[in-house]
């Protein structure tokens, strides 16, 4: 590999939940690499065990598709936020389900292409049922299913995000 | 749900490789909800099986997460072009071999809460080895590996990009 890490950005558009930048990487060789790429601070998504056999998805409307997605519960890291915080905090606000435990499974990036934005995977166990908190705009609703099942609508095309299906199988296999 | 399909759409930056835009949708009580979204034209990933128990990753640099990922070959649909044969293409071009069998796995959405990017996720099978035409700039090398040293590196945090992972642990529960 001859990159390094020589890189210069320049801003390009700054949104509320992201921002476009033009970043230009110099190789060892001297010629450049000129790209552009979407900058987001990271977010955290939700494996919440209801209970051994049972787990709680959401299903989200999500605009930028057009479509009601059948998803694991995630939100966006806050301003140093540290990832625990932020999924135990969106856990709460997206299904009103508060977790005793919450374990660091993986963490991967989503588009890498054109997108920096790392997805951390939490398991949740030891929960406790009460009061969903969603924000404004958000339209959500529960849809606790049996572990099977998830395994199944994740292989069989009904679940359709990325960050749910690696959750769910990553699990499935720590199961096995 | 309460949201309606009644959606307009602004352009706010066009790039070689992305589109961003601010989409309001209309919903049905009236209220409006608006966000910056990411059009991208869609993309494949190939699982290449170089024989029953290996696979072909590349090691791939990324500048948008200024790091070198292994992952699987991958690459962005042309207008028009079918995601078969953007497959067919992008294997040949990326790793050298090319497909003798292309079936579809999958398709799912990398990060539906900013970017509309679909994901179609191909089995390649009965491979012949040629010569990679990678394009400028791309800095990627073929990475052969044992399936379960692959799946290993899946679950230990070594491969790190989500589309690579959904592939990997889609094809091993295929594989059980």
């Amino acid at each position: 590999m001859t990159h390094s890490p020589h890189l210069t950005t320049r801003v390009l558009l700054e949104t509320k939940r992201f921002r476009v930048e033009t970043a230009t990487c110099v190789r060892a060789d001297g010629t450049t690499h000129q790209r552009e790429v979407i900058r987001h601070p990271g977010a955290v998504t939700v494996v919440p065990m209801v209970d051994a056999d049972h787990v709680c998805l959401i299903r989200n409307y999500r605009l930028a598709v057009a479509q009601t997605l059948l998803e694991l519960p995630a939100g966006t890291l806050e301003p140093g936020e540290p990832p625990a915080a932020t999924a135990e905090r969106e856990l709460v606000e997206e299904t009103g389900y508060r977790a005793g435990q919450l374990h660091l499974l993986h963490s991967f990036y989503l588009s890498p292409g054109i997108l920096d934005e790392c997805m951390y995977l939490y398991l949740a166990t030891d929960l406790t049922a009460g009061s969903a908190a969603r924000e404004p705009g958000e339209e959500i609703e529960n849809h606790v299913l049996d572990w099977g099942e998830a395994i199944r609508m994740a292989c069989d095309g009904t679940i359709r995000d990325a960050k749910t299906i690696v959750g769910l199988l990553f699990c499935d296999r720590m199961r096995q």
